[in-house]
């Protein structure tokens, strides 16, 4: 059938998993391969156009919509450029043009925050939802926000960046060269550096024993874990990365009062306290009358990044084609 | 002509403003009155309709498109309901059916941080900018969100509170209830708190002469006359005033990546080093990328309020009328 499939995209910092997607998310063949480290950009270009070849072969060119591809990274979705990437060595890269001239398909790339917004859009826990904040709790917080059923761009195609409020003006310093954003509170690196100072205070904390008795070895994993289980350490240490959370989130609802938040990434979907304890801090803080503001777990997990940048293809292709 | 003109008030704590605008912006008659205090909410119904009736006498009503109210409240804009009122006992009433009953004029109310966006776009300092963030400063700190070339109003109707972002996380108690939001720093209680804190320390200030010796008859207009002339107190408290509200604006340019900022409301307009700070917190700590921001200063002064009630009430014909 004629653009029956998209091809999702998501190049992660460690891994690239590609997909072959139907119109209602389905995935229906994946590969996943890790990212090629320290051979430069070209280098992650064969790797995608080799996995696309790989998922798409027997199929005739005009079954696939399109390519989406969601990167790690800032990009200018009007030029579609990438203009900044921490992990990965793509910035100025032109990632588009270079995959589009291997393939014979139309490639749009997009941060992965959009792309995870947009799959939860189309296929998930937003699905019928016009107006919603997606946050994505994982190495840092992205996010993408939805405005009247478009994913909102702004005016260079930057939006979505809910990682990078301040929320403690002078705060802790964020990678982003920035201080007191809600990524310096709500990302891996605060969880393990937090848990590590919570294991020195609760001798006893499972923490500790997860990791084998190595602080080094602690991980966002074992605090979640241990967090689930009831760790008092670990409760106290997520308990926190949700309020801060919902600290931003506020600052959100106040704003755009949207109708739903969902909350996603690997931090968000393993550890439901989190979001538990952000739609408290949001019931009492926001706003009266945008309270009821829902918050929700997202619902692809590990297929987000994929089935979002098939989303992104589809959409893609049917704004070209004036499909609505 | 029909529907040449549209009446816009613009109701306050202390004074209510009615006036007669063209479709261009032009204010042709205008009343001003005191806001009837302690008379509960019908003698500011009452007010309304006399001051509506003063503007149009001698007018046919086919002349009139409509009238729009921007009052100091939060208001469930799908409901046109008044959900809260800090400084007027307008909570639960309803007023666009009071008024509308009494006149034979469409009614349309909106919170005064959004009608003051809407003057801006139609008339002012954003006239052509599809995406921008307005952000008045006074008594409390409102706005208003375009995104598209429209005002976002959110899944209620509550959008805008740009006042009432989390940027201290624990920080002082906003008249709200909220703790450390960006109003708590940057409207006028405390530019006067911190000027009477200022004022203690440097002792020669012009703030003390010009309160004429009496920290209790601070007020913001003398910070700001003082910090315009270049009083070293004055200009610490309002240099203080635009980083914090610079610290709230990064976090929306972040997310949202608008083309423009407007800082409006009387502190804003009358103190240019307010949006100056505000523009290097950005240029400092906002994403790169999203750093060209434009920070403008509103341009409708005393207007904005009357004349943003007016582009409320054609807008809203407009859209009755299907005219785009």
């Amino acid at each position: 059938m004629r653009n029956a499939y998209a091809i999702g995209l998501d190049v992660g910092g460690t891994r690239i998993a590609a997909g072959l997607v139907e119109r209602k998310g389905r995935i229906v063949r994946e590969v996943k391969l890790s990212t090629p480290k320290g051979s430069g950009p070209f280098a992650i270009v064969d790797a995608i156009v080799d996995a696309v070849s790989e998922i798409t072969s027997g199929l005739h060119p005009s079954e696939i919509a399109g390519v989406g591809i969601g990167l790690p990274a800032q990009i200018d979705f009007t030029r579609q450029s990438v203009e900044f990437c921490t992990n990965l060595p793509l910035a100025g890269i032109d990632m588009r043009g270079l995959v589009m001239s291997r393939l014979k398909y139309p490639v749009t790339i997009d941060n992965d925050g959009n792309t995870a917004a947009l799959g939860e859009s189309r296929y998930g826990a937003a699905k019928g939802i016009k107006d919603f904040v997606m946050v994505t709790l994982g190495t840092g917080v992205g996010g993408g926000v939805f405005i009247g059923g478009k994913l909102h761009r702004g005016s260079r195609g930057f939006a979505g960046e809910i990682g990078h409020m301040v929320i403690v003006v002078d705060g802790p310093e964020c990678p982003c060269g920035g201080h007191g954003h809600l990524e310096s509170f709500s990302a891996r690196p605060a969880v393990i550096r937090e848990a590590r100072a919570a294991a020195e205070t609760y001798r006893g904390s499972s923490i500790t024993r997860l990791a084998g008795g190595d602080a080094d070895a602690i991980t966002a994993e074992i605090v979640i874990e241990a967090a689930n289980a009831g760790d008092e350490a670990a409760v106290e240490v997520m308990s926190r990365v949700g309020d801060m959370l919902g600290e931003g989130l506020v600052g959100l609802v106040n704003v755009l009062n949207p109708e739903a938040i969902i909350v996603g990434g690997g931090i968000g979907e393993s550890c439901p306290m989190v979001s538990k304890r952000a739609a408290g801090r949001i019931a009492a803080e926001a706003l009266a009358g945008r309270r009821d503001v829902r918050v929700l777990i997202a619902e692809l997990g590990n297929d987000a990044g994929v089935a979002g940048a098939a989303a992104l293809a589809f959409d893609d292709h049917d704004s070209r084609e004036g499909i609505h």
